[in-house]
C-alpha cells in the first residue's frame, strides 16, 4: 500500500480550484432535504443537504476517496495489517463488534474469538451479580457501579452509559446506577464517594497499560475508603486490563476482563472497557444491540460509493469543508439530552486522533489536520454559543444528531405542543436558519446564512441507533486519517506532558522555569 | 464618548506591524515567571509569563488602551449608561455585587439598594428554609434543591454549585443539595424527576423575561410531576424574574425574587438568579464572600496600569493573540474537578457575548472577533484533546486555572505524592510543554512548543476565590468587546431561530426545507 498526502491526489487539487459556495437560499428545499439523504440502515439517515455540497463536488470527492484508496486502507485494517505503524500494532477495535474482514491471529490465538471469549465472560459475571450470587463483602447484594478510568476509559463509557440510562429505565432494563471517577484531583474521588452507598457498590478499574497514574491513584484511595467502611476492597473490584500488564497479577480482585494493545482507548467503548459497565448496568442484550448497531456501520463503511457510504461521505465533506474552506472547527450538536457527554467523547475521538502535523512517513504536513470539536445539547447550545455560530466572524460547520421521540415517556402537550415536538421544531428552524439566514436593514439583525450543517435522525436513541452513531463517527475520524494521510491511531502529544510531570514528582525538574510554576502551585521541589 | 474600530487605533497597526514571536524556549525561566505576573489580591496571581509577550508588546497595549478607552467605557458602564445600546439598556452586573461608580437610579428607585434588598429577602427566605419554618406540602423540611432555567439562568449557577460544593461539604456549609433542569428534551427533566424526593424538594424557577419557552414548559411538567405525588405545586417553587413580566403575576408560588432588563443572563450569576440557588445551597455568608471576590476584581479593573489590571491584561492578550496572530480558539482548562462546567459557563459568557460581526454603529467589521472557547477539568482533558493541542495544525491559546490545595481533605500520599501534586505537577509541566517544546530526530515525537498559556492560581478555591474568577472573566470579555468595538450585551443572533421554530410550531413554516427537516423529525406540519 502506498500512502500519499491529501494534496498529492489530483481531485483534491480539482476540489481546491473550483471551490464555489452554492447559495443556500435558493438551493436547499424540500428536494434537496429529500436527495442529498444517505441511509444508515434502521430508519436512520445522514443528511447532507445543508452542507455546500453539489454533484460536481460529490463526483471529485469520490474520485479523491478512489485515489488515496481509503477503502483498501480500511479493508486492511480489518485484516488485521499494521496500521498504527508507529506503535507496530493491528487496529482491531471494529473486530470488538463483529467480523468484517478476514480473520485476525496474534500469537496463535484468532482475536475475534477472544473478543467474544470475553463478552461471554462478562455476560456470565454479570448474571451472577444480578442474580445476587456475588456480593458484597458486607453480604448486600450490589447496586451502584462506579467506574474508575481516565481518558477512552472514561469518555466513551461515559457517554454511552448516560445516552442508555433513560431508555432503559423506560423498557425496564437498568439493573444498576453507576458513577465515575477520573480526574487525579482527590476532589473528583472525594465527591463520588461521598455519595456512593458503598456496601453496595462494585468499582470497575480500567486501565489497558495497568501503568495509568490517575487510575492507579484513584484505585488506592478508593481501596482505602472500602477499608475505612469496613469492607473487603478485594471482593468490591474487578478490573478491565491488558493480559501482559501489572494490574492482571493483581489478587485484589473479584474478576479480571482482558482487552489488548490493538483497541487504542479512544475506540475501546465496544471492548470490555465499555462492556463491563454497560452489561452489568443494562443486561447483555442491550450491550449486544448496541454492537450489533456499530457492526452494521462498520459493514455499511465497505461500500465503494460514497453516497452509499454515510461515515466516508461524512469523512470527505469534513475534509472539504476544513481543507477547500478552511474551516477550524467543528460543533456537534444532538438535540438529546441523554447525548449529554456524546460532544466530549467526540472531542477525545476525533482530536486525539487526528490532532497532528506529521505523516505516517515522519514528515510534517503543510495543509491542516484535525478541526477543534466542541458542543453541547441542543436546545441548552442555543441559550449559550449559537450567537457565536450565527453571527461571528469565522464559520463553524456542525453536525447535528437528532430523533423523532424521546426515550422517556414522560412528554405533554403544553401551549399544543409536546416537548419533544418542541426540540426538534428548534433543531430544524436552526439547521435553516443557519443556511438560509436573514437580511435586515439593521445588519445586527442580519443573518449571512451560508452556514453549513448536516443531520444525522433517527426515530428514537435506542442500544442499536447508539452504537451506530458511536461507530459512524470512529469511522468518519479514521477515513480523515487515511486522507490526510496520518496516523489517527497513536498519540505521541501525550508524552512530553507524562514526562516534565515526572521530573516534578520526582522533585529534580531540571527547567528554571518549571520549578518556579511548580512552586507557585504549592509544590516545593527538593533542592 | 466616540467608539472607534480596533483597526483604527494606532497602537494595533504598531503591533500588527510589529508581531515577532519571542523564543520561548530561551526566554521562560524562572525570573519571567516572578516577573510577568498579576497580582488580583488575596493570593491570587494572573501569570502570563508563557504568552508571547514582551515589555515592548506590553507598551503598546498600553497604549492601545488608552487609544480605545477602555476604562473610559467601563465607567460608564459602572455611572449607568446605556451602554447596551440595540436594546437602550443600562449594564448592572457590577452593581449586584458591590457600588464602584455613581448610584444608579431607574425610575425613581436606587438600583444598587433594590438589588441589596432583594440579597436581604433571599437571606431572610433561606433562612427561614433551612430553620424548618417554611415546609413542603407535606410537611416536610426542604432538603433538596432543582433550579429549572436554561441558558445564564442555568450555565452561571450551577458551575458555581458544583465549584462550592465540596468546598462547603469541607467546611460543613452545605445545607440542601442541588439539581437542575433545562434542556426542552423532556429526557432532561425526566431524568432529574427521577431522582428528587419530591416531597422534599423546592423549585427555583428562573426566566426574566417569564416567557422563555423552555423554561416554562419544564415548569409546567415539573407542576404535574408534584400534583402527581400529591403534593401542590404552590408550595414547592418560587420565581427569579423581572418585576414586570409574566411570571410576577404568578400566585402558584411561594415566594418571588426579582431582577432587571439590566442584568444580562450570562452575566447574572451574582443577582437574584445565582443568589438564591447558591444562598439556599450554602447560606448567605458563602454568597457574600463570593460577591466580594468579585466586588474586589471589579474595583481592580478600574486600574489604569494594564500591569495592575489582570482582567483588561487578559483581554489584552487575547486580542492580541487573536487579532495580530490569529488563532481562532482559545482552550478553558481548570485544574480542579470542581470547576467541571467552568468551561461551559465561560463558553457562554464570552461566545454570547462577543460572537459578533457588527460594530456599534451596525457597521460589519473586517477584523476577527469572539473566538471559540471550549474545555475540559485536567487532568481529564490530557487524556483527550491534548494531542492537538500540542501536535495539532494550528495553535490553541490555553487559559489555565490552578489551586494549590484541593477543596476536600481527602488526599493522601501514594507513591511519594500526593493526588493535589499529581494534579499539579501536570499542570506545571503542561504549561512549560506547551511554552517550549522538545526536538526529536523523530518528527512524531517532536514538539514545535510556542504555544502561548497564561495561569490563574490562588491556594484554595473558596467562595472568595471563585467570585474572583467569574468576575475575572466578566471584566475580560466586556473589555474585548470594547477594543473590538462591539456590543457585548445583546445577542440578537437567537431571534432568527426563535422565528422558524414558531413557524414549525404553528404547523406553518413558509420554507420548504424546514417543512421538509421537520417532518423528518417527526413533525408533520398542517398542510
Amino acid at each position: 500500500m502506498e500512502f500519499r498526502n491529501l494534496d498529492q491526489h489530483p481531485a483534491f487539487s480539482q476540489l481546491k480550484a473550483r471551490v464555489k459556495l452554492p447559495d443556500m437560499r435558493t438551493l436547499l428545499d424540500a428536494r434537496r432535504v429529500e436527495e442529498y439523504a444517505c441511509s444508515m440502515g434502521h430508519e436512520m439517515s445522514f443528511n447532507y443537504a445543508a452542507t455546500p455540497m453539489t454533484d460536481a463536488t460529490l463526483e471529485l470527492l469520490q474520485e479523491l476517496a478512489q485515489q488515496a484508496g481509503v477503502l483498501e486502507q480500511y479493508r486492511a485494517v480489518l485484516d488485521g495489517a499494521i496500521m498504527n505503524a508507529s506503535e507496530n500494532r493491528m487496529v482491531l477495535h471494529h473486530l470488538t463488534r463483529g467480523q468484517c474482514g478476514a480473520p485476525v491471529a496474534h500469537q496463535g490465538a484468532d482475536l475475534g474469538e477472544f473478543y467474544r471469549h470475553e463478552r461471554e465472560r462478562i455476560s456470565t459475571f454479570s448474571q451472577r451479580v444480578h442474580s445476587g450470587e456475588v456480593r458484597s463483602s458486607a453480604g448486600h447484594a450490589f447496586k451502584y457501579l462506579c467506574q474508575i478510568g481516565i481518558g477512552g476509559s472514561d469518555l466513551g463509557p461515559r457517554a454511552l452509559y448516560l445516552a442508555l440510562e433513560q431508555e432503559a429505565r423506560r423498557c425496564k432494563e437498568q439493573k444498576m446506577e453507576a458513577e465515575f471517577i477520573s480526574n487525579v484531583d482527590p476532589d473528583d474521588a472525594a465527591r463520588v464517594l461521598g455519595r456512593l452507598d458503598l456496601a453496595r457498590t462494585l468499582f470497575i478499574l480500567v486501565s489497558k497499560s495497568g501503568t495509568t497514574q490517575e487510575t492507579l491513584t484513584n484505585a488506592t484511595l478508593v481501596r482505602e475508603a472500602l477499608k475505612e467502611a469496613g469492607l473487603s476492597p478485594a471482593q468490591h473490584m474487578v478490573v478491565v486490563t491488558a493480559q501482559g500488564s501489572p494490574l492482571a497479577q493483581d489478587t485484589q480482585l473479584l474478576e479480571r476482563f482482558y482487552i489488548d494493545d490493538f483497541v487504542g482507548g479512544r475506540f475501546s467503548s465496544t471492548s470490555a472497557v465499555g462492556g463491563v459497565l454497560l452489561t452489568l448496568c443494562f443486561g447483555a442484550q442491550v450491550f449486544t444491540q448496541l454492537l450489533e448497531g456499530a457492526h452494521q456501520q462498520d459493514k455499511l463503511a465497505l461500500q465503494e460509493s460514497i453516497r452509499a457510504n454515510p461515515a466516508l461521505l461524512d469523512a470527505l465533506i469534513g475534509v472539504y469543508l476544513r481543507n477547500c474552506l478552511g474551516y477550524s472547527a467543528t460543533a456537534v450538536l444532538p438535540y438529546s439530552q441523554g447525548l449529554q457527554r456524546f460532544p466530549a467523547h467526540l472531542q477525545q475521538l476525533d482530536m486525539e486522533s487526528n490532532g497532528k502535523q506529521v505523516n505516517r512517513s515522519g514528515q510534517t504536513l503543510d495543509y491542516a489536520t484535525g478541526p477543534v470539536i466542541f458542543g453541547e445539547p441542543g436546545t441548552n447550545g442555543q441559550h449559550s454559543f449559537y450567537q457565536l455560530l450565527h453571527q461571528g466572524t469565522e464559520i463553524i460547520p456542525v453536525q447535528f444528531v437528532g430523533f423523532a421521540c424521546s426515550q422517556s415517556d414522560a412528554d405533554r402537550v403544553i401551549d399544543g405542543s409536546t416537548s419533544q415536538q418542541k426540540l426538534n421544531a428548534n433543531l430544524a428552524a436552526q439547521i435553516v436558519a443557519f443556511a438560509k439566514g436573514k437580511d435586515d436593514a439593521d445588519l445586527n439583525n442580519s443573518f449571512n446564512g451560508e452556514r453549513p450543517s448536516c443531520l444525522i435522525h433517527a426515530p428514537r436513541l435506542t442500544p442499536h441507533c447508539l452504537g451506530a452513531l458511536l461507530a459512524h463517527y470512529e469511522n468518519k475520524v479514521m477515513f480523515q486519517g487515511f486522507l490526510w494521510n496520518l496516523n489517527s491511531f497513536d498519540q505521541p502529544g501525550v508524552q512530553l506532558g507524562k514526562l516534565l510531570t515526572g521530573q516534578v514528582l520526582r522533585g529534580a525538574p531540571e527547567d528554571g522555569a518549571l520549578r518556579a510554576y511548580a512552586s507557585r502551585l504549592g509544590i516545593d521541589s527538593a533542592s
